[in-house]
């Protein structure tokens, strides 16, 4: 499998994972140094522990049962060493802006950034 | 200079570009299918002249004069021919995250996306 088809492939495995509330699987695939741009507060989130924090806040908001999390319009691009992709993801009807910051540790592709955002709306 | 600091002074380039309110140098390291990811709707620009149009709309709301946009917390991952970068920007009394994705050239880089966002004040 080449670089891009592997991080397409993780960012739907994690994408799966969300929707299934699998902690374990959410977080199977990142670095230790993981900087987290969440979107809401905090600025920033860094490291596993402050990472999963932010999705165990994620779940508190979502305890109606499963929600969608579909990611698309995933696009790749892949260096060596280093890759970023954006995409998509449709959730609580409407549409989040994802940037991933990826890096390659041995033959493995880890998340090592995570940017997610709604657009303000104009007028607000 | 390594790939890293050019990427650094590329960004600080770009910021002091924003700050003078200089167009021409504010579009002047992108590449042409650039994705941005803005502050306010829409969802998404993708090429210069959408991404020309998002600066346009920003100046529109900062004509009192110059204001802060000023770039810290510049971190780097740089692979041979790709890269991202994450950084805070400080702005209008508030603090923007900005991340960068960047591809190589030849012997430039380009940035071909951005994404910035606020965090989401919590129980708004």
């Amino acid at each position: 499998m080449d670089d891009e088809a592997a991080i397409r492939t993780l960012i739907e495995a994690w994408a799966s994972a969300v929707r299934d509330k699998d902690m374990d699987r959410i977080l199977a695939h990142h670095g230790d140094d993981m900087l987290m741009f969440d979107v809401p507060e905090p600025l920033l989130s860094r490291g596993m522990a402050e990472y999963r924090a932010t999705w165990d806040l994620f779940f508190q908001y979502s305890t109606g049962g499963p929600r969608s999390f579909n990611v698309h319009d995933i696009e790749v691009t892949a260096g060596d060493r280093v890759a970023f992709a954006t995409a998509i993801i449709d959730i609580f009807d409407s549409s989040l802006r994802l940037t991933v910051g990826l890096r390659k540790d041995g033959d493995q592709w880890l998340i090592v950034h995570e940017h997610h955002s709604y657009p303000v709306k104009v007028g607000e």
